[in-house]
């Protein structure tokens, strides 16, 4: 069962490591994903052992053309990873030593894997943080122009998902762009305590070579070196931060998916999402489903189930390094998929989404979802709110007993609950009326629809400089 | 960006679906794992269609034919996994009927991909439950191994980490042991559950063949196929309660983790962990770390964020069958995975560790373990417990300040606290008439621990069976 | 900021509990909830105790008088629980002192508080699963007789809410049956695991004492004592155990009330809730809301939540007891009221819930969810089944374009498609024609429902011998 | 069963809500918490309905007046609470229209409960937050404190919780202050996002009085009116951030108890808990426990579970407002009162904690810890730092078998292994002179502890401003 594997760690081990242990423990089939930024952290690194004096102009200068060239070779594919070199790492280390030499062993002075794994997640997630930032943009474009497009059609709005008052379609769709617009912040917050720069920090002391992290940290931008080598090698926060970034994200994206679906389906029949979108069945003919928001609804279980992973991971870990967050590489990968994936699918779909205005029209007569208007009309002509709110219940009453919404009715038969109501109340019942009333910061009225929109853009257009 | 895609759902679509939505929604890049019960279930499927006379014996001969074929091209690296198939039941299905004809065709009749993919990974789990219950099997008996081994053998008993008691290292093992006794049970509670039938269900809501579902279970080695169509395309409670038993075993092996780390710290040196189990450090030459355990405690995290994900993922789902549900199968392939992983783990490492029954003994010694056994002397002498708990409690104030631990005191000492206390108390301070006296089912005396060897022998005995 | 408080732990503490301490690791406002179970715990062991002779027969009979005396005082809101004595068994320990005397102080001979609380947890949650079961069963006799009542209503079925076949309500009611039959199941099993007794375990390691735990198992309903009193006083599987079958029952009843909020929408309008267990609201005096559901909907939340917390809580935790697991009661107690919350407005409102049958009639009119049906035909007729499909997909496209379902086009319309379709065709586009032909164990057929009804009316009558 | 209940929602209603459903929607026994931001929520929205005129200046008067009663009488405890009421919103509203009459039914003019209870739950956690913030620096305040007085203290360093290399433990209690650097800036951020107002999106869709939200806004000291009215009522992102944040923090926490538990053990023996932060044993009169560190470790559990209970809670939502989001409350007021006990039971005993410096120390000097240090010295005289590793490899080993530690080694022995080494290798292996060697900035040595101390107060300063 056991076999002769590589031993990174010499002279201290009398016994190979078993097999299936050397299978269990490594990690090369998931960390190699890293090994551009691993590439690009050992150059900033060996520069900066050149710029100190641990290493030879010409040494540096071998490491990184030699670095360069495994690139390459991964790029091309034509590298051989290697399960017994365990992890990205010692893969590249040991390729690099058998291309240029004696010099390859030097490129580990000063570091240890703990801040070199540590610097290449951040490296890694800082950029796939700024595609997630750019797709959420992206997402809210389509969004803004789709809302501008239907700032004057009325749908009902919902609470409880009951007829509650009109509202218009691009009101609706903006307050899907606030919640986008929460994440790109809480994206950005997270991006800056992500770029803060482990290495140096060593095993987990530091080092006792005249290393200089500043010039390190410029030359990865980052913002700054970590300020504690203890911490810097054992902290994952950004990565659970992300996490939960990324939960937020999904769990917003689940709510539209949800109205999406409810919205396409038969009996609500409000819009309908193109073909390419959808998926049909194997068994009934006529099927047509909306398979893109199904799907991003179920992928929010993913992100959370990450983001619940990373923190059990942690929980209880006395410092510094422990082997536990190795397993923090995996959850993380498949977040950034995941939020990547889903973001492009809706930044894709949702501008191609086209509404049915009159099915939404006629789903907001009906409901009595002007009862609210009918009581403001009330308390304008003195009416007490509670009891405009108990004379417009009776109204109500009768309506559903009689069949009709509230704008049916006579002027009779209004006033049969009150006779403060005069023929001006007629204006009031319908659905223009009542959203162009809600005319303030915020509210539905189309103007502010337009005007939001407006500042949606005014705040996508900053975030571009 | 949209290129023209093998639709299944013919003539209704008028467009092709977009090519990053047909990735998107594809699932065979994981569900291909299914192959071999995707065809175990066709075979069924096509003998019973044949036995009620819907499929001739001849193309049910050929179907199974292909299928085989098929089967051992996959399992030869030959097969061609094609995501334009979209998941593992197309592209099998294709391959069929490219290679036998029309009647490949016919073996959809009376099914739905909704039934057939449930069938699929109960089979699938039923499978890797079995090999679940072998390993859990495997690991105790190690423990009952050892924990014989170790009947004798005095360690300090901890409660808050703090020294309580000394208690029998076999004694330890063997809390190990019971953990995993409720595991076992849990996993064969699961598989009854686990083992009832969809197929026949088709989309939703039955067939209108005439099928025979009893007979498709018998084939299949199910129970009873399931008792409602609606249910049982829907239903993936199985999956999530096979997560949760995973959780509670992960949890369990996180605190037998915990403990070997401890063990094997300088500090506590209580065990020795063979290096094969072992890794070292690229920096510090002397390190020797308990990987195994680390990461298994570290596993934890994905098996909980698992669950999560499956119970998130099946929220506020209507019925039946949704888009979302695709989504069940990474989390639980990879606890499946994890599972058996750490499961082979520890059943290979346990057994082979070696305690260090010296160290372990003087730890014992410190910590003033007999305590409680001073304070049971006490009340056997007629104090009450209460006020002899506060005798004791002196005492060991006296120790830290003298330095002695209680059997270090002289007699003298030990009056001056107490004047029952007489020389017999001697015997009442050793470590073994400590761990001696606690004689009863579920104590730590060596019986016990003898006794509770063979009890858990005759009850792994038993499902061997 | 500190004062002197009542020290239970005697001699060895220099310095007085800080009292924001005291307060933050004080557990008797909450788990005086379990007095009940306290005090028959400590009966039990008091009457072993005699029958092994460490307490006289006239010590016992005080012991038992004065607690329950207790806990008269108790259920008469008469006794004073104070916080200084830190939790329940130490507020009834002491207050049986000073009831009884000296005696009082020895009822703590031989156990421990690890294993007391443990015992404690244990009597409650059995009692409570007991309940759960009950209005589980009460849930599911009020779903057959809806069921039954129901068993020709005829409604669209749908996969991804989109219309795929019509089903009868009773058959979807049933779906929801089934869901709880494996509920019942679950926590049937999970009892099993619970009702074992740790009493005996006293601190970790057993007593010196020449205790009976059978005895006491007997007295208290247990199986069996626990087989190892380090596992014993540790172990809290009954309680993860316990919120994994709430979890997987509370996502079950999420998404029975996702379906009953969609289905008292304006939009789908299939069912009427009665008002008595609908809101209101404030501001819109037309709106009736189904708070019900909602509310039951996100409780689900506060389960799946408790359950990470326990598994999380017991992460890591070396053996054997740590402070950590007075954390246990909180998430448990705040579960067992949920559950029994949820499951009692269920098991009032769901027998109270009206259908409007021909709402769901005319819905399953729309949507061409006859299309499989015509495919089956098709197939029957001699055509493969993925031709027929491909048949059925285009007449649905013309469906869609002339606004016509399929069984209201005329003859000539649908042998545009294909000419095997001949007049016999009628038949099986109708909606009863339909349930009618999905006629196999779990099929929508009346037929099927009725014996659906009948299987599960056997099955709860065992339930209840 | 059912009871005649007050109704707020008026004529539209046939039947009583049952009295067990009124129980189970109920709110205000968690939501009375909220009184004092309900009243002052309320007083804001009266004086800006003054200001455009929909109430009178002596009505606006009136309900402050009334308001500000019912605020002392609740403080007083004077305050009668009823179920039938609901909630603290209605509870509110009825005591001020019984206290100054009619006036006291306007006050609800122009809002609804769902802009009201987004609010005040807004306006609590902003609150509440700076607490948080408060109390995080007292801790760190602690800890700089704490790090300064023991910068040259020398400790083992762990990683893996094996001996790595000699670090000081104040360099070890700065990385915790590092931790909690990241916690405080992002509840800082999550401040942000709380600190924006719903009132004035009424029910969903805004309100047709002539409302000015900038100026309540500024009245209750928001940074802005929320954006969209539909999100404005629905958002619940604020109290899952604050709970992301809290998880984080917790988790640091669980981090430093673990660490606090294993130095109080027998076996490390690092530091003393002054007795007031520890408590005792019923059963163990020597026992002296962490319980403080043990139950801030085990109180992660349900901040973790809060967290997934509001992803859970919020999952598919449709907009705008559920009653499923009355299920926020207790989660989130929970996480605010685990968050702020745990900080102060850290900040309060922290400082307190006695270090062992002798035993430390000596641990520091077993474990081979300076193995580093003494390849970094090969490779200062030449050897490449792969055959150092080596090299140092063999010593240890040398080292386990002879029973001795590198420093404790001759030079002869050292030199079987590199004729490089000489004499001076033996500052390299002194405690002192490996610590002081890591001197740049995140590194161990004294002096850079003092920098950080310096760089950590500076921090804090800037935050009092």
């Amino acid at each position: 069962m056991s076999s002769k594997t590589n031993q990174q760690w010499g002279g201290r081990f009398s016994e190979a490591t078993d097999a299936f242990v050397a299978r269990f423990t490594a990690s090369v089939e998931f960390d190699r994903r890293l090994y551009r930024q691993d590439i690009q952290g050992s150059i900033a690194h060996a520069r900066m052992l050149a710029k100190v004096g641990v290493l030879s102009e010409a040494e540096r200068d071998d490491i990184i053309r030699g670095l360069s060239e495994i690139r390459m070779e991964i790029e091309r594919g034509e590298f051989t990873w290697s399960v017994e070199l365990e992890d990205v790492h010692m893969n590249i280390e040991a390729a690099l030593t058998q291309k240029i030499g004696i010099t390859g062993k030097k490129l580990h002075t000063g570091r240890s894997r703990n801040d070199q794994v540590a610097t290449d997640i951040r490296l890694y997630l800082r950029d796939e943080t700024d595609l997630v930032l750019q797709e959420i943009t992206r997402l809210q474009q389509g969004l803004l122009d789709l809302a501008e497009r239907e700032a004057d059609t009325i749908m009902p709005g919902f609470t409880h998902l009951q007829t509650a008052q009109p509202v218009t379609f691009g009101h609706h769709l903006l307050a899907w762009f606030e919640m986008l617009s929460r994440d790109y912040e809480r994206f950005v917050d997270c991006r800056k305590r992500i770029n803060v720069m482990p290495l140096g920090a060593a095993a987990l002391a530091g080092t006792t070579y005249p290393i200089d992290r500043f010039y390190t940290a410029e030359l990865l931008n980052f913002s700054q070196p970590a300020g504690n080598s203890l911490d810097a090698v054992s902290d994952r926060d950004f990565a659970i931060e992300f996490c939960a970034a990324s939960s937020l994200l999904l769990m917003h994206m689940t709510r539209m998916a949800e109205e999406l679906i409810l919205w396409t389906s038969a009996q609500f029949n409000f819009i309908n999402l193109p073909d390419r979108f959808c998926t049909g069945s194997s068994i009934m003919p006529q099927k047509k489903n909306p398979d893109v928001p199904e799907l991003v609804r179920g992928k929010s279980g993913r992100v959370f189930g990450h983001l619940m992973a990373l923190l059990t991971l942690m929980k209880s870990q006395p410092l510094a390094y422990n082997k536990d967050n190795q397993e923090d590489k995996e959850p993380l990968f498949d977040t950034v998929d995941t939020v990547q994936g889903c973001l492009r699918a809706f930044a894709d779909m949702i501008p191609a989404l086209e509404a049915r205005k009159p099915v939404m029209r006629e789903a907001a007569l009906r409901g009595f979802s002007t009862a609210t208007d009918l009581a403001d009309y009330l308390v304008r002509k003195g009416v007490a709110f509670r009891d405009a709110h108990e004379i417009v219940g009776l109204s109500v009453a009768y309506g559903i007993q009689s069949g009709q919404d509230l704008g049916e009715m006579s002027l009779d038969e209004l006033r049969q609950f009150s006779d403060v109501i005069e023929a001006d109340v007629a204006e009031v019942l319908t659905l223009e009326g009542s959203v162009a009333a809600r005319d303030h910061i915020g509210g539905t009225a189309p103007n502010q629809v337009r005007a939001a929109v407006q500042r949606g853009r005014d705040a996508l257009l900053i975030r571009e400089h």
